[in-house]
């Protein structure tokens, strides 16, 4: 199986990442943060460890402003909803997942009003509209940093600087991004940053994260047992305890580290370059064919390893299905939850065809791809 | 290491357990139900499988019923949040976990009402003392299955009749009981019942699921991508989906299939049968030490594999650190996340010193663990 699904899911994940998490499941797989003894223990630290080195990955000081989440997506609903109250005013872009959209449509029930700036047809957002839709209310900006759909490397520096300005909390949605792409909270000026831990972190499933700006206490979503505070029947007022309740995935969060690990042992830089070349590679071949259409920037600059295409009219599912079936490749098609993006580029009704890389792909991978597309749009 | 601290998490785990994650996280840790290739498909073909197996464990007709979650916190914040609403009235008890009391008292910051009925020195609550607190704006009765502190097994049988009587809906959590002791959710009247997947269940960390009753539509806490309805930015109404937005931990889930088929395959008779046999024994020898201090009903069809106990006036964690240091058993002091059912039982300043057995500890690992209270009591 050729596996282009890494938007999705990274997949494999390095071996490191494998072995310490069964090690922490086998050797140590107590509850962290709950008693004493000497296994306990362990697993807290090499938690705490893992904050340390995502709290380096990300620049900020304080690992404990590295909250550990279930997913991105309870990272973001955090994040949303621990800002905004009703009356508020959110602005975000069309080129958002539903972990974002769907959240700000369920707060428009209680009273929190948003607005969407739309990406031009290749995703592309313009940052002087997202300052024009500033309003007295407005309380937070929502931008994802790369489009799961376009791949559209969105200008997060540039808003974060119009947020600042503007005394507005910037949230960033990392999840095609975090582990790829350089994100510095302090100088991006990022408020909130959302991220998985199972994609471009390399991590195992089940663990993701959000990144809080020192002094910054927003609501908690969830109320419980933190072994903090524990005579009291309010949840403890202190970071990362207020926003982590109940048993930790602490094993996952275990491997995560070896994932962050192996990334800074490649650079960072190394792996986006590896990325950039599959995917330039990739769209100057996939051009060419006659019949396919490519969707985003297609400039390897603006753009993350994410190339969407389709074939003629031919739905995206049918095409899937032929390089599942007959060429054992994994691709995404279908709405990839991000129906505003797919408004924006004019997919809504076809879908597309979503090739995502990553860093375990090769160049024979790509050239095997452009082959089957080549046969394919003979065939059909 | 004699590892007594399986009412936090169980350890360790069937070896199956560790097998069918890793294989799961090596050989087909895709997205499930976001694509349609190969490796998604049977990553969500093994979530439903172990869908399957806990609607049989609680017997429940339908899967789908079978929310999963991250953990029994996320579950219980669920299930209280998805039903109450402003003006709504709780019932629960003393012996609650944190996970329960802390988003009621939440909740009571936006008009939601609640009554706390408490257990007897003993952690035994009266079915009656629940009735009497019904009022007519009562909606929502929630109580433990089985005290994380005393152990303590509550009537929840009962509790069920009442609360189906008055047409409320009853919750219980099943944080210490799932896998051990029998939970029919029909038979018993049980609206909603939370869960862990890495205690009694065995399962990996990062597990933990919701059962809610057919028919019963309750609020979502988080909104985001479900890989259905993607058109779409209202969060889709139907189960489980509603509940399940962003990647779910697939590797952790087929890991709680593999400890569910354990369980199953041993017999949850024979699992609770050996848990029994041991807590009966520690109970008779440690009664007989001067000086230790016995909490809890102290009468095996009353109490669930946990024993906590005090030496003298000792502080719990003091001996507890010496259990840990010179005799390498793992055990829990403190508070327990549950500080009201300390109040119940008079523990709030001392805290306890629990043991919790599980499916792994041996009758010889409690006779040395006597003997190491016994020597303790001596030289302390």
């Amino acid at each position: 199986m050729i596996y282009f699904d890494n938007g999705a899911t990274s997949f494999p994940k390095p071996n490191s990442v494998y072995d310490e998490t069964m090690r922490a499941m086998k050797e140590y797989g107590a509850n962290p943060g709950r008693s004493g003894h000497k296994l306990a223990l362990k697993l807290s630290r090499g938690i705490f460890e893992t904050r340390t080195l995502l709290s380096k990955l990300f620049n900020t000081k304080n690992p404990m402003n590295i909250i550990f989440t279930f997913n991105a997506t309870e990272s973001l609903n955090l994040g949303i909803k621990g800002i905004l109250k009703p009356g508020d005013h959110v602005i975000t872009t069309s080129m958002e997942h539903n972990s974002v959209l769907r959240p700000i449509k369920h707060l428009e029930g209680f009273g929190v009003e948003s607005t969407i700036v739309y990406g031009d047809s290749k995703g592309i957002v313009d940052v002087s509209q997202i300052e024009e839709a500033i309003k007295p209310n407005t309380k937070l900006i929502v931008t994802t940093h790369v489009s799961n759909l376009t791949g559209t490397i969105m200008p997060i520096k540039e808003i974060g600087q119009v947020a600042k300005k503007n005394q507005i909390y910037y949230l960033v949605d990392g999840a095609q991004s975090a582990g790829i792409y350089n994100i510095d909270v302090e100088e991006m000026n990022i408020d909130l940053l959302a991220f998985p831990g199972h994609k471009g972190l390399l991590g195992p499933q089940g663990t993701g994260g959000l990144y809080i700006k020192d002094n910054l206490s927003i609501e908690s979503i969830f109320q419980g047992g933190t072994g903090s505070a524990s005579s009291s029947l309010i949840q403890p007022d202190i970071c990362p305890d207020k926003y982590e309740s109940g048993t930790s995935n602490g094993p996952g969060i275990i491997g995560l580290g070896a994932g962050i690990k192996y990334i800074m042992e490649k650079g960072i830089e190394n792996i986006r370059s590896h990325e950039e070349e599959l995917t330039k590679h990739f769209i100057e071949e996939a051009i060419q064919i006659e019949g396919v259409k490519l969707y985003g920037p297609l400039d390897i600059k603006k753009q993350g390893a994410v190339v969407s295409l389709n074939i003629r009219d031919i739905d995206s599912s049918e095409i899937s299905y032929i390089l599942d079936e007959e060429y054992d490749i994994a691709v995404r098609p279908g709405l990839h939850c991000a129906p505003l993006a797919h408004e924006t580029i004019g997919t809504l009704d076809q879908g597309v065809i979503r090739f995502s890389f990553g860093i375990f792909n090769t160049h024979e991978e790509i050239e095997y791809a452009i082959k089957a597309l080549r046969e394919i749009v003979k065939e059909i």
